[in-house]
């Protein structure tokens, strides 16, 4: 794959699960920065605060109040980009003015009761029951929606507007754009190749050894071939699994695992809560044909340099192409070489 | 095309250029924010800082001295994402790990010698100056690149790393990913239509008027209908015009005039340096079928309420699809309504 000569030289890689390119410019790593610096979140926080509309007994927003829970807890989020009881109209066969009305619902996941704790620093144990709310909110969801979009937005550079660590939900009768790309491109490859995209690509990444970041028994985590953040990773399952319900104990088990692992790693690494998006892609919960999706974490964190220097999709990226300076072979051996105790808590 | 359905219903809108959706959530504009707030540019600078590397006559940070410029003024990027002179390297038919080296080259572009003035703050022929650099460069790169892309990243919001107002040029070998969709979606439509997409789409935009921000004899800056940023515009000549160098002198001239015109709205709106990034896309350099495209330029600016709160485009939207409460209908009223005196400036 003469690796070498990417590894210095600028160049494109081709993202196979999205059909697009990244634009990757090893040479450029050293740049000075003197633009906008982020704040990172401060770990003196309480266990629980009296202010968050998050925390257990809290009145939210709109006047209801939480529950006294423990452990994760689910609710409808108070502004729904989606409702359930939207009217049904499309503009039909207008291909410059082209819209259609949609349902849907939002959610709220809190991972926990503790405001101060994200998700590294839960127990495997404790994470295990977070797992297992996904799976359920996607069993449930899915028997009346096409798509389950099940993520995270982490630190206040990701546009998340509560710390008390939490995730969210958004079903909907459609099949977003991303997944549309996802399905086209893993379905092209099964009819191409007669193999699943990233049971071949895991395979592969395991065999080259070069991109992963962690791995256990059920469980790889790489940086992609063609990430295009600076720390994004993929974190797949080791065998072909369509969706989160075909999980077995043990995988879940090992999820758990394994998220503690990696996010541990992502904090260690500038010593911050470090942020991101997350979510998980699978088989869309109303799709007949199964056997080209493979279930699949994707990881997007915005950190390049330091807590508080972010590397910015502006410009070009916006207009042209997605753009890195850090080599996906350099952020994965940065990321794997960090500790796996969590530098902020005992809770080891 | 049931606008007023539309007004206040959850749905998706259709990006012909890109062929992709938006998702448009107009009953959540009321979303309460306490997330991340942005810092405003202080209008608080001097003409010229003797500490700012893109001012006249000061050292950059690689040791190059600029000249005593007046008026736009372009050096290579210090730091370029593209080099020149990079040796072939393609790693073949392998569908997994497919990546080329690339050349190309990068330049920046100050629009005057003014450390304290951005683009509508200049006057009309000072503006046409830029205009006359955006098409030289265009020009003379097109010779050698397939793809030159012309752009403005605006503001720390937008990743810019220096407040002296400028651009950037980013040539390569290469059609970047937003290009080739573009490409592909104005050619499928003149094949079905046997009309230019959007000479068409402009027309249609003339004729409904609701979504038009502000035209003059030869040129129309919209809200598109399938808009992703909350006060996204899209620039249009009003005849059919494939690239920046087909420009007519009289074109050139309104271009000036509608870029202060728009741009004081936008500076207007929050009374602030409204950031944004924009660009150039047109019919590639080298490419030879150019009746399918049409220049045109995109605003991506991400304010959303304030000079401090923006849109993020996060998890969903990362991983599923973008999304946006505002409709394209109502961003275009309110940016329509803005006074085209320039909040901070005495020269208009
Ligand atoms: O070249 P600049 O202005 O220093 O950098 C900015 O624009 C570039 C092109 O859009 C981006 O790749 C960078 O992430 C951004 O910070
Ligand atoms: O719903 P939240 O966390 O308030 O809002 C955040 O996540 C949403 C889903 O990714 C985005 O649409 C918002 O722009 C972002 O600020």
């Amino acid at each position: 794959m003469n690796d070498t000569a990417l590894a210095d030289q600028p160049h494109r890689r081709f993202n196979p699960l999205k059909g697009e390119w990244v634009l990757v410019s090893p040479h450029r790593s050293n740049r000075p920065w003197q633009g906008q610096a982020e704040s990172p979140t401060s770990k003196d926080k309480p266990a629980h605060d009296p202010n968050c509309y998050l925390c257990a007994g809290n009145t939210r927003v709109t006047g209801a109040t939480n529950p006294d829970y423990a452990g994760p807890y689910v609710f409808p989020n108070d502004y729904p980009a989606l409702l359930v009881d939207t009217s049904y109209v499309d503009t039909g066969n207008d291909a410059l003015f082209r819209a259609q009305t949609v349902r849907g619902t939002s959610r709220v996941i809190c991972f926990s009761e503790r405001h101060d704790l994200t998700l590294p620093e839960l127990s495997v144990p404790e994470i295990r029951r977070v797992v297992d709310v996904w799976t359920a909110q996607f069993a449930e969801l899915g028997k009346t929606y096409d798509w389950v979009a099940i993520f995270e937005n982490k630190g206040a550079a990701m546009g998340c507007s509560n710390p008390h660590p939490h995730g969210q939900v958004w079903a909907s009768d459609f099949l977003p754009n991303e997944v549309q790309k996802e399905d086209a491109c893993q379905a092209a490859f099964l009819a191409e190749t007669g193999e699943n995209l990233l049971v071949a690509y895991s395979l592969r990444e395991a065999d080259l050894k070069e991109r992963i970041v962690v791995e256990n028994s059920h469980w790889i985590a790489v940086v992609p071939y063609w990430a295009t953040w600076p720390f994004e990773t993929l974190l797949m399952p080791k065998r072909h699994v369509p969706q989160l319900t075909d999980l077995t104990g043990d995988e879940r088990d090992t999820l758990a695992d394994i998220l503690k692992r990696l996010c541990t790693r992502y904090d260690n690494l500038f010593t911050t809560e470090f942020p991101y998006s997350m979510g998980w892609h699978g088989a869309p919960s109303k799709g007949g044909e199964r056997a080209h999706w493979q279930l699949h974490a994707h990881f997007y964190p915005p950190l390049l340099r330091s807590a508080t220097i972010r590397k910015f999709m502006v410009g070009y990226e916006m207009l042209a192409e997605a753009q890195r300076d850090l080599t996906a072979e350099k952020a994965a051996s940065i990321l794997r070489d960090q500790l796996e105790n969590h530098w902020a808590c005992s809770r080891n």
